[in-house]
């Protein structure tokens, strides 16, 4: 495929981290990268001028939710979820299928596809890869992910063995049906926390045609260091020249270590769901915005932060906002923590291009900020 | 007082409106103009860089609201208002005398003073004139307001009476209590729906030492009509040299036949507080966004509106967000209500300079855009 060129610009001569460019129909995008996650066609209490101020290359949006509200048609008829949307630079849809095992009481697998209840007023869906292909192609992407089926952790290794032969049946089942010239199709790698596992996976998708590989099935509950003990394998064993994409991972020490591991790409709502939770990313760890502590605290949330909340608003001001519950207090942390990770890939972009990324990291791992989140 | 000059700079010849500038501590406030709402020191969901673009020359903030939360000494400490909230544009405190007879189920009024419950923690607390006007000193905004009595919609004439009465003798000791020099002081006309009454709060407190005028007491449940029937004498007996404020009022009709009677400042939460129940102001009349004919409609709320969220997304795009429940959804609403009337009283203010503002009004009272809201 090469309607989806990803060049490689630089790689790291102490890590496995890579910098590259991914065309699309909206831009380049540049890797590694996080993208903000805009669950029903709207990254929660952020305008699109403000993700453009903030960097964001790409935004994702979740099929699932997308295909329940407002309905593909509906955003095809739109002009594209682009248009609907206003956001002129790239976007990714997951294929829904996570959402589908996680939300989903009641589902029905078979080798043909998923049958699920809609959590919105609990109508029955049948989804094909084909069914699964049509909906994102309406939707309009830039960039879809395969149909596949994540795995829980933990998980009995033959229900996941079942799991990475049936995305990979699927996978190829969605590249059959996937037509769309404007939008690339990325396969997803599954497998859990089984090394053998992956490597099969791999075996089974990684020399089709898709324009870059999600790696499913990881930050579904293990453990971060379990990810860590096969995710640099799965990393080597994928093809060099596509992009790979760690799904569902927004932690900042987590994308850093996995950039190291030769990840390009990540997605999360932590950043934006935190947020609304009163908690901002800051280089001194976690902070709890509803915390007394704050109360006269006039400087900024994060003094070496140059983001737009940052340099207007207090740590005082914005635990004013967050305990009367406030729509601006979410509104701006979203903003602050999307920067924090914004900024951060940004940094670990140059440090990869100047070949300092190990030292780079290392610091990282020994500052206040590599607390976990 | 000449601290705070009120300059008219045209008058309309066929009605009683008013083009003026009030000089405050930060910067010149051109009037008529509708003032936006922020409540607990922020207009709910729009950030100050918006309330910029969107024209907003004066913000009002409730300092029942900011005495209990965050508290006034804490604002002080913060630098004041505008550095809290980081608005640099000017602001009005009302007094919070309003929101203790509307709010608070239990009060005790005395000729000293009122004694209410907090609605956070029902803590009690009494306020003086004097108190009131240290609150609001704290506070720092560049227009106080005299702590009043206001009364509800209907009353009986005595009960009315009595709150003149009152309101004239708080609005002297808030007078010899008011010193901050960069801080102008308005006083406040009650006197309900009695015209009688009315004449005799303009002579009790008409002379006296205030930059400006509230007109209180109106916009409480009474039928519009009825508020029209005495709103024009009242403006006529309040000195010209001083500007005119009409407490509450947000109908965008309601506001151009004020202006028609002499009234040169309003607020309102209605813009903010509708656009958060789905509600958006249109040159066609109210709409509720939550309507099944929005569906398919990819207009934009207002063909006739010029703001942000008119140029970039439709009408399709914000139903979806209403109907998810979606934070952008009352962001973008809030943003397009709020210019509604920013532009609406600037087309106002230049009606009057042009000498038309009659033919303006006319046009707009046989308009569909005059409906009620």
């Amino acid at each position: 495929m090469t309607a989806f060129p990803y060049k490689l610009i630089a790689t790291d001569a102490r890590t496995s981290a890579r910098r590259g460019v991914l065309t699309t129909a909206h831009g380049e995008v540049h890797t590694p990268l996080f993208m903000p996650v805009g669950t029903r066609a709207t990254v929660k209490g952020v305008q699109t001028d403000k993700l453009h101020e903030l960097g964001a290359q790409v935004v994702l949006s979740n099929t699932y939710h997308l295909f329940l509200r407002p309905g593909p048609e509906l955003i095809a008829e739109a002009g594209g979820l682009h248009t609907f949307m206003n956001w002129d630079r790239a976007i990714l849809t997951d294929s829904g299928g996570f959402l589908i095992f996680s939300l989903a009481d009641t589902l029905k697998l078979s080798e043909d596809g998923v049958e699920f209840r809609s959590i919105v007023d609990g109508s029955k869906h049948f989804w094909t890869p084909e069914e699964n292909m049509r909906i994102q192609q309406l939707i309009g992407a830039d960039i879809a992910m395969q149909l596949d089926q994540c795995t829980a952790y933990p998980e009995e290794k033959d229900v996941v063995r079942a799991a990475v032969k049936r995305s990979a049946d699927w996978g190829k089942r969605c590249l059959v049906a996937h037509t769309r010239a404007d939008q690339a199709l990325f396969g997803i790698v599954q497998g859990g926390v089984f090394a053998d596992l992956r490597h099969e996976s791999i075996e089974r998708i990684g020399e089709l045609n898709f324009a870059g590989f999600g790696i499913g099935g990881y930050s579904v509950g293990e453990p971060h260091e379990l990810m860590f003990e096969t995710l640099p394998e799965v990393c080597a064993a994928l093809p060099k020249d596509k992009p790979r994409y760690l799904m569902g991972v927004g932690n900042p020490t987590t994308i850093l270590n996995a950039i190291a591991a030769g990840v390009d790409m990540f997605d999360c709502v932590l950043p934006t769901r935190t947020a609304r939770m009163g908690t901002a990313f800051s280089s001194a760890g976690r902070m709890n915005m509803r915390n007394a502590q704050y109360i006269h605290d006039f400087g900024p949330l994060d003094p070496e932060c140059s983001c737009d909340t940052c340099q207007h608003y207090s740590r005082s001001y914005i635990r004013h906002l967050v305990t009367t519950k406030e729509m601006l207090g979410a509104i701006l942390l979203s903003q602050h923590n999307l920067h924090y990770l914004l900024d951060l890939t940004a940094r670990a972009r140059a440090a990869i291009e100047e070949g300092s990324y190990a030292a780079f990291l290392n610091d990282w791992n020994s500052s206040p900020a590599a607390h976990d989140y």
